[in-house]
């Protein structure tokens, strides 16, 4: 499981990519691998839905076992599963880039980050610079 | 925050519009910047959804940050993802033009004013006479 | 079925009457006998829950036919019974005062008026202070 | 509303205070007065539903008007009113100390801090604490 400490590594990170790239308001949700919220940030001025939308990426990416990324292109290929099955997780499944599993050294998964308010690649971009700065091993998935 | 005396006067700009062009009856809803309902106005005869459809076009503008319209585009290029954030929104999310942001003359974002009870784009036009009626700066969003 | 007009005549007694009295923010919603929406009002400053307590008085009077008063003693001498409807209600019963009938000349049901902000006999009068602007018989309810 | 900048030294304070008290891990939500999430933190080993005590102590303070101490108070007076308020509020209501609300200096409401991982007077000392760090004015509520 993500450590406190960890986590909020993690939103440090992605707070300070998103402001040197002047990206808009972001908002960054860090789960551990039970899908319990560990660590926060919502940027002033985002809009109401940011918090559900970050948190769906992140447990999207953990309901499957996949980053974001890859539900993206499931989605896709095969629109009946994924429908079916974000109704099954009450909509905790939102199925575009921006949701990342992440893993220790050793290839244990200790959680996820979600990350919404910019357009999906800027905001998995974000999530990658919040896991490098927490030394962590980073799956955002595959197109 | 839209203050309730604006808020009624937006709502008496939204009926004198429908009442001016004959639509048929309407129901308008005003949110604060917070989601939560401050005016509302169902006309008589009105059918049973459009409280929800009302409510659910404003706040989904206040959800992702844009007017409604906006996110009627978005619904047809990813499918997807608006499905699963409607489904993280609870359905307080209708992709269809007449919900409209609201900003004061600084840019402060107020609120949101949702129409519902003729086609999209007749419940925009009454939206946008109630953001005129009370002075407000509207952003109905683009196609 | 209380009319539009009516509704909105009976949102002005009521916030009249909370002015004149120097209550805190008050919030009022004015349903029909089906228990839809037609008009509502939410004074500055009001606590977020305001409107569901607001609707929950109103649509509580008509889920079980009679003023919101009468369901406090309900609640009293049969905690089980109100416990159980509040729950198949959904909540949209809240058994104190505040949550009036109202009804034309002839008896005919046209309504509720739910009111919320301050102690439920001063919600209470702000509700009645609603129907008689409007003309209407009202049924608070008895202890 | 307050600013992230705010609602991250509050977290900071509360984590400091109970740190130095040597309390079990605890769990701090800080919301905007919205009721959205602005900032959080989970200490290592926190229990399942802590996220959701924490934001409902200050849901519970927000939908309300009062600091949750006083919300303990009505709830042993009026069950019934507080029964049906907290399913009208979906259970973000815990009527125990530990939810804040927060204010500037000029009394506007900036937002509610909840705690939750220890005993209700140690919850709302930490919540305190954390308002303390920040320069927020706090209202606990009153017994």
């Amino acid at each position: 499981m993500i450590a406190l400490s960890a986590a909020r590594t993690v939103v440090d990170g992605v707070l300070a990519h998103a402001r040197a790239a002047r990206f808009p308001p972001m908002t960054v949700a860090v789960l551990d691998a039970a899908g319990q919220l560990v660590a926060f940030a919502r940027e002033d001025d985002s809009s109401l839905l940011r918090e559900r939308i970050a948190r769906g990426k992140a447990r999207g990416a953990l309901n499957l076992g996949v980053g974001s990324r890859s539900l993206a292109g499931k989605a896709a290929a095969h629109p009946a599963f994924i429908g079916a099955v974000t109704s099954l997780a009450d909509g905790e499944l939102v199925p575009v880039p921006g949701g990342v599993l992440v893993r220790d050294g050793a290839g244990v998964l200790l959680g996820a980050i979600g990350v919404s308010g910019h357009h999906p690649d800027a905001d998995e971009a974000c999530a990658l610079a919040g896991a490098e700065a927490a030394g962590l091993v980073a799956e955002p998935g595959e197109d």
